[in-house]
């Protein structure tokens, strides 16, 4: 299993236990996300936006409108962080301080190029419709060149790229252990 | 009801159609969250972290231990983008171009300052525990003075904030709406 390369630019290491860098495990968290956060600086302050996006081989993809802010923003400056997190669970624990959640979560560094020959977009916009609900592609009405014109679609390598995975109980201090409240880990709570 | 400011930090701005300005609409999302995507600059480039957090009144909190990344790095350069996303459903239209998702999502731009008193320190982390679960602070063995050494909380004013909004079904073109292919809102699938 090829190991993810970590650069100077991957500044901020997640904490090393929870810390893991094999593909397979980011190719699946990354598959099963639909948006991510994507970070870019803008004016020299940061800025994170949410944005729908699907993976194919080792390339992460995302799309905006062709005129919008991002799309421009990153015809100027390509750099971001993009990240996309999966929070699977609340870990409730006897002590407030060990409370966690289980999650998981990749974060990934680069330029983020956009696509612009036709064929290749016609085919990164199939597989995204497919990450949404396999076999529609083959059901709706397929984009016009005049929607492809209004579609940026813009890819980021997944070379550069960090994991971090919380999953299972509580981790309570054995002197807690017989506390009488209930510890364990439940959904996450819907709230409108 | 109170308008949010918008400085010219701000000057990325959502799509004028899902832009609303508006607190209570504000605080409604952010107390439907338990994670948000802190965006920062470290090093010249755009790192996002995916924290915990929670709201009192005007103010925006995460946690982080003391002597992490995170926790220094803030305490180094505290401009950040806190993002919220709540992400409801899928938008299925009867073309590709016309497929979206429902979401409630809020920005919030700001410098993120530490909060070191410990009385204030004390009803923030207790404000987090009722934000998890209602009462659960009342049950649980509270921090010691070590973990709270360990802990340090930041703070983000919620005056320069945006909020966006999709809710509803698919918009499609009148002259797909014959199509036969099933067009609607599907709840977010979930993948392992």
């Amino acid at each position: 299993m090829e190991n993810l390369t970590k650069t100077a630019r991957t500044t901020v290491k997640r904490a090393p236990k929870r810390g893991i860098y094999d593909k397979k495990i980011l190719y699946k968290i990354l598959d099963a996300a639909f948006i991510c956060h994507v970070g870019f600086i803008d004016n020299h302050y940061p800025v994170v936006i949410p944005m729908a996006c699907w993976r194919i081989n080792n390339c992460f993809y995302i799309h905006a409108a062709t005129n919008s802010r991002l799309a421009k923003q990153l015809r100027t400056d390509s750099d971001v962080c993009a990240t996309v997190t999966i929070l699977d669970e609340l870990v409730l624990a006897k002590s407030a301080f060990h409370h966690s959640m289980n999650y998981r979560s990749a974060m990934i560094f680069g330029p983020m190029m956009e696509v612009k020959d036709a064929k290749a977009m016609n085919i990164i916009l199939q597989a995204f419709m497919e990450h949404v609900q396999p076999g529609r592609w083959q059901k709706v009405r397929l984009p016009n060149k005049k929607e492809l014109n209004l579609t940026s679609v813009f890819a980021l390598n997944l070379d550069e790229a960090s994991v971090k995975i919380r999953s299972g109980g509580p981790v309570d201090d054995k002197k807690d252990l017989q506390r009488d409240v209930w510890a364990g880990t439940v959904a996450i709570p819907t709230k409108d």
